[in-house]
């Protein structure tokens, strides 16, 4: 399991060797620096929330080939064997700044900076962006059904559909991360710290010839924090069912904590087993509801006045459904001193060593941001910080829950109009002068 | 790297242990069917191509509890000290049937049955489905890339983008099995054998003073299966530059084999490109195309007389961008010799161990397909088949070579309807007289 089973140095483009090769042979091994950005959000974000550096800097610390490896690279015929044998020694040992995770952020602004020998620094470039990427776009998603449920409780249950063991231990963690209560991935609950939760499938219920032993039965298995699954045949009477066997139970010292709804109109059942629970006296039991939600529904629910107090969410969550993926990139941005940019159509970056600074309002709410060349100090907040020197971490990276309040605290600084979740304003990310002045100076240099 | 770092017992949601625990106290171990199926078909697909069943098979086989994770889930006080000890002895010892990897399929259809004492086929679903599903899912999406291409060659360029490891290397193989010609992500080629494909980047252009230069380095690093990216600033111009360099790379024993396209108009560059080959007498040298490329853009490329021999698919792939998920469930569908059926709404299922059988006209084109009872023997082509007995393969899973082929058997045989890109056909999938009574009969039963 993450994250020590998966350094492999295998887990790159082939062409990240080829042009590893390539570099050593032409004796280019300067400096280079790289930058990871965004180019521009999809339709549904307002706003992207860095995450994944923690198994970033995981990857560079660890990143070393093995001899298995080694030998079937040059089992391939594709490489010379001073290459194989450079290979061997191979160790990152550069430098990298980065936002901190859980930092709000838009396209053009650099999330994280390579700096490093150019055959390293281009080497990374794979790995790095399958971490760096997959979890922002989960974290952005999750952030988006937080500012949506409004303090209700969300759990992560995607691990079943999430791309693969991976996708399912990092999803919980973005999750978790962007304000997700928990998650039901036990995997992600141990590596991670992050709460676990879980209620009951329907096979369980089905199993059984009626629905109230299946209740008995689960109840005595898990006497703490129990919760009911009422749907399997009838919402209603699953919940006529719980509240006449809420008594017995107490009399064993259990306690119903929740039941759950997995289908069917949500409002109105919601609404009909609340009744059902309190006509019981069965006040604190909470609904749950689960399949098929998104942020969209729950606006939609808690618009509606449905008495739901938290939501199980899969598939919209780990597969981040609606925009699985961002448009982003790794790009050379200096080399040997030099800046450097990509002017491909409709592809063009911003060259050379960067910083943003973001401003505030006197509530504390972000006005602007602007990105610049490193050396223009402003007198606002600069997000991109040192993490790594010459292949060390500067600190150990922050642990989850830290991360998750600065991450809390950034969604709380922005403006009402990116808080919506269709339609939101967009935010204003200026080009500072000097780097306008770089760029043209890189045009007239480069042929 | 997968497949053996990965067998984690962990990775399962909180309530399969909550449920297996509930199990063993109600002494609830007899024997159980789950099948696994897809629900309905997003938008865009008309059919399912089924992949992972290799890899499910290597969980079932490998599933264990290490002792560190024992005494983990010890630890978090939810569970009993028998039922820890009952995990330390836990291995899977069922019966799987399935449709062989490449199959074609449909929903309601069976694609996966396991038959175990209750509490092992319960445990086992969340990672069967995350296998089972992304596969599936990435195949599906490969296909209608494959059907696009006619003939072109494709290359998966997609780790970086694919939602973590697993689910890189995972989409390799998937797209593979359904047709892709190969990947650009070594560790995949490793691991499956899959043919590794692979360029250069644009920051290997830009780390250069000038273009010329650049492809000079790359092509002493790379004599053999040379491609050159030409975009980096002027498409044609790099066009030009490769052609004026060719005979210098010729003299040194270098064929460039292709040039690759990764922005601007695909079009009219492809046209432009072309020509300036041509004219140069590198008739031979191919033109590849990359950079947001899905089967719509393929199919369109191809319909407006683009000369492009070949593409790389990265995000749109590996995250089947346009349909991240199948709506698809691991259900009960019987238990100690009763069948059973969940009818919750909009989710009811159809209960019973299932068979599928398919008809083919004269010219080999799929007809309909019956989905009944394992028993009600019919003469189409059965497509469910026994693959482990008593938690023991059967016999080894074929090689990804001969799943592929399977697949391409299996694509060919679509009728022309169900081949279109958008607005096909729907297919004909019957539900036997035999399966509705027992569905009947098991609705009459269950309170």
């Amino acid at each position: 399991m993450l994250p020590r089973a998966t350094p492999s140095g295998l887990l790159v483009d082939l062409y990240q060797f080829t042009m590893m090769q390539a570099y050593l042979e032409a004796g280019m091994a300067e400096t280079a620096c790289f930058e990871f950005f965004a180019r521009k959000l999809p339709p549904n974000r307002a706003f992207y929330v860095a995450a994944g550096l923690e198994q970033a800097l995981d990857y560079l610390d660890d990143l070393a080939f093995e001899e298995a490896e080694l030998d079937w690279l040059a089992s391939t015929g594709e490489f010379g064997r001073d290459f194989i044998d450079h290979l061997a020694g191979f160790r990152f040992t550069g430098d990298v700044h980065a936002m901190p995770e859980g930092t709000v952020f838009f396209p053009d602004e650099p999330i994280l900076r390579v700096t490093a020998p150019l055959p390293q620094a281009q080497f990374v470039e794979t790995r790095l962006i399958n971490l760096l990427h997959f979890q922002t776009v989960i974290a952005a998603k999750a952030a988006r059904m937080v500012l949506a449920a409004d303090g209700r409780l969300l759990v992560d249950y995607g691990l079943r559909r999430a791309h693969g063991e991976e996708a399912g231990l990092l999803a919980a963690r973005a999750a978790y991360l962007a304000g997700f209560t928990g998650t039901a991935t036990v995997g992600a609950s141990r590596l991670f710290d992050i709460p676990a939760f879980g209620t009951m499938a329907h096979s369980f219920i089905q199993a059984h010839d009626d629905e109230v032993m299946a209740f008995r039965h689960f109840a005595r298995a898990r006497p703490q924090k129990l919760v009911l699954l009422i749907d399997t045949y009838d919402t209603i009477e699953g919940a006529r069912r719980v509240a006449r066997l809420a008594p017995e139970l107490a009399d064993q010292g259990i306690e119903v904590t929740g039941v759950r709804l997995d289908s069917g109109d949500l409002v109105e059942l919601s609404k009909a087993v609340r009744d059902v629970l309190d006509e019981a006296g069965l006040e604190n039991v909470r609904v749950l509801a689960s399949g098929g939600i998104d942020e969209v529904k729950i606006a939609r629910l808690a618009a509606e006045g449905a008495p739901i107090d938290g939501f199980g969410v899969g598939t919209s969550l780990t597969t981040a459904s609606d925009a699985p993926a961002l448009d982003c990139a790794y790009k050379l941005q200096e080399y040997a001193g030099l800046a450097r940019r990509k002017r491909s159509s409709g592809k063009a970056t911003w060259p050379g060593r960067k910083q943003v600074y973001r401003w505030f309002d006197e509530n504390g709410r972000m006005l602007r941001d602007l990105l610049t060349v490193e050396e223009d100090r402003q007198d606002g907040t600069a997000l991109v910080e040192p993490v790594m020197a010459a292949g060390e971490r500067l600190a150990p990276s922050p642990g989850l829950e830290d991360v998750r309040a600065h991450a809390a605290r950034q969604v709380a600084t922005l403006p009402e109009g990116l808080r919506r979740l269709e339609d939101a304003d967009a935010y204003p990310v200026e080009v500072s002068g000097p780097l306008r002045d770089l760029a043209d100076e890189v045009d007239r240099r480069t042929l």
